[in-house]
């Protein structure tokens, strides 16, 4: 069974099972706006094909009264590879295809050229397809890696990555190249934002988004079930809202960016001018903090404030029901929660209040079980 | 035929249409998701109903090469009235199915209580029933209002609307009330982006933002087809992003709101201070910026600035192919477009500064229609 055979309404109602777990036929007609004789039609190839199977005893649906059968994915059927890329380490998982972890692995980057990123890609991959029990490369349906930046997913090139400096890197193509698995990539912060939506804290809401404060400063938005990509590549880019006040510049050359206050390498150099120390580590800074240093502890509030007004900007704009806040910089979030508070409080506009601020700290496994969902997702939707 | 006997594909088929005009079957399949022959099963009804029809000679079909007709929504076959209500005037207008006017008409408000605005609605009603040769309920199919503030469309209540200093009213039920006709109720942003995403600026993008400047600062997000509503109803509230300094005090109480610095009144109120003139207007403020008042070309300049910030930070977020500007305020909108399109452009994160700015005034009229657009769109869509 190729992709070209399929039907849209297959990716339709693959996807929809894949994030929402055993439903019905009817239910699936209901979610997806298909007819239940179109529901039937698209599902008897995947069943056949063992894509998807029945599951359990049959229930009584409450609309007419009949006994119905649930339907699942497979969650043996397929394997993936998520791979997630920062500026010094990959993080790999083998996942199932429901994106359940069955194995992860680390590796150092000795570099960030393409070339030595790509190489250790292929590395990664091969020592997953181990623990698989998988040694050559049919065990692994495809390969989902997770990248920060511009990245076009449906060309498969990264645009532009200021962490690893690349412009214009076909590395979907690179990696398959190495891998022989075919590779689907997206940025980093929305193949999270997938994986909270099928099995995270965004699972059954109607709009969230995950905002993830680290290195940088990111957020993933899901809208009416699908992440936002944005008409030219760039969405969710929260570290960029010009709320951050004028005396600093961003990494991006402007002045007033959010990632220009909050940011953990912005608040370490800010705590290092605070202090007097130029030697003053993140580390360092959060401990002061946390003993009551009053200088560093305006330079986390400050942080603080310019994230509650970039996350009331998101909730003014966009209304979610939930916004996630993750990324390594959670670690010190209660150093800034009140301030987060505070700000969104009084910047969210009317009702807009009432979306609900949760913070999740998320390893970064998570994030490449994200590029592994990714790369499921896509099983039968074919590129553009 | 009732609207529960319909299946929603039904109202996907349909609304697609409306939006896209004449197509084939095949392409709303393609479209909608659903298979051919569920296409055709949800047509056959509304053909025989009289609200598709089959229209022109057959056109070949690109993908199999055998001819295909056209199908399209029978403009004729309802009429639908669309309200925009401002604080001190309603704006009707009669429209067919497909949103086409076919007459208007004006009324001045004498207050903003609920009852006068009721009364005062129906009233237009009538007057545009009897342009339409439609004496009785029985002519108009229903009636959509469109009105600023905090609006549920689901309930029909008007949440909360500062600009008529309402709250919880379920304005909705009460024009029904009064004209007899079912009625529709949405956000007036939100329905003129209906309006710009069937037959304006905003037709055939896979993203696109209205943002509206006047009395006040607002915006329409319509992202994948469909115009965002928020989970709790509030989205879009661009002018109250927090880019503005904080030396001003918005209508919202806070400090910092796009609208403090660049509403129509925000602009009077500071040309005032500028000149020390505590008569001046707005027309005289836009005289004396005309003549090159540094002062007042300051003011707008600064309006400038601030609804630049504004329009990266939707850019940046939602990454939209195209920002429509519009409203009252771009009458005077050669003031501050230099200024608008420089702080965009500075603050436009990488490739979100591609998204095109296009400036379009748009009488009131063309809210009205929304109105009637967002009537219309419901006819296959039960309220849930
Ligand atoms: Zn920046
Ligand atoms: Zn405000």
């Amino acid at each position: 069974m190729s992709l070209a055979d399929q039907p849209p309404a297959a990716a339709l109602v693959f996807q929809t099972l894949l994030q929402h777990g055993p439903l019905s036929r009817a239910e699936v007609g209901r979610r997806t706006g298909l007819s239940p004789g179109a529901v039937t039609k698209v599902a008897t190839p995947l069943i056949d094909d063992g894509w998807i199977a029945e599951v359990g005893r049959p229930t009584v649906e409450r609309a007419n009264g009949r006994p119905a059968t649930l339907i699942a994915v497979r969650a043996e059927r397929a394997r993936f590879i998520g791979v997630k890329v920062t500026g010094d380490e990959l993080i790999g998982v083998l996942a199932d295809l429901t994106a359940q972890p069955l194995a992860s692995r680390r590796a150092a980057l000795g570099s960030r050229d393409v070339g030595t990123v790509v190489a250790a890609i292929a590395r990664l991959v091969d020592q997953l397809r181990a623990a698989a029990g998988a040694a050559g490369p049919d065990g692994i349906h495809s390969i989902g890696v997770a990248i920060s930046g511009d990245v076009d997913g449906q060309t498969g090139t990264v645009q532009y990555s200021p962490f690893l400096d690349w412009r214009r890197v076909p590395l979907a193509q690179l990696v398959e190249s190495a891998t022989g698995t075919p590779t689907v990539i997206e940025n980093d912060v929305r193949a999270l934002t997938v994986a909270e939506q099928w099995f995270g804290a965004g699972a059954g809401l109607s709009s969230f988004a995950v905002v993830t404060v680290g290195a940088g400063i990111g957020a993933g938005l899901s809208i009416g079930g699908r992440v936002v990509s944005g008409a030219h590549g760039v969405a969710g880019e929260i570290g960029h809202l010009p709320v951050g006040g004028t005396d600093r510049t961003c990494t991006c050359g402007n002045t007033g960016c959010v990632e220009a206050v909050a940011s953990t390498h912005a608040i370490t150099e800010q705590a290092r001018q605070a202090t007097g120390d130029p030697e003053l580590t993140m580390e360092k800074a959060v401990r002061l903090a946390h003993a009551g240093d009053p200088a560093v502890r305006a330079v986390f509030a400050r942080a603080g404030h310019a994230m509650g007004l970039a996350l009331a900007s998101v909730a003014n704009l966009i209304g979610p029901e939930r916004i996630i806040i993750s990324g390594e910089g959670v670690a010190s979030y209660d150093l800034f929660a009140d301030q987060i508070r505070q700000t969104f409080a009084d910047h969210a506009f009317g009702a807009a209040a009432d979306c609900d601020l949760v913070v999740r700290p998320l390893p970064f496994e998570e994030w490449a079980r994200g590029g592994a969902a990714v790369a499921a997702q896509r099983v039968f939707a074919p590129l553009k």
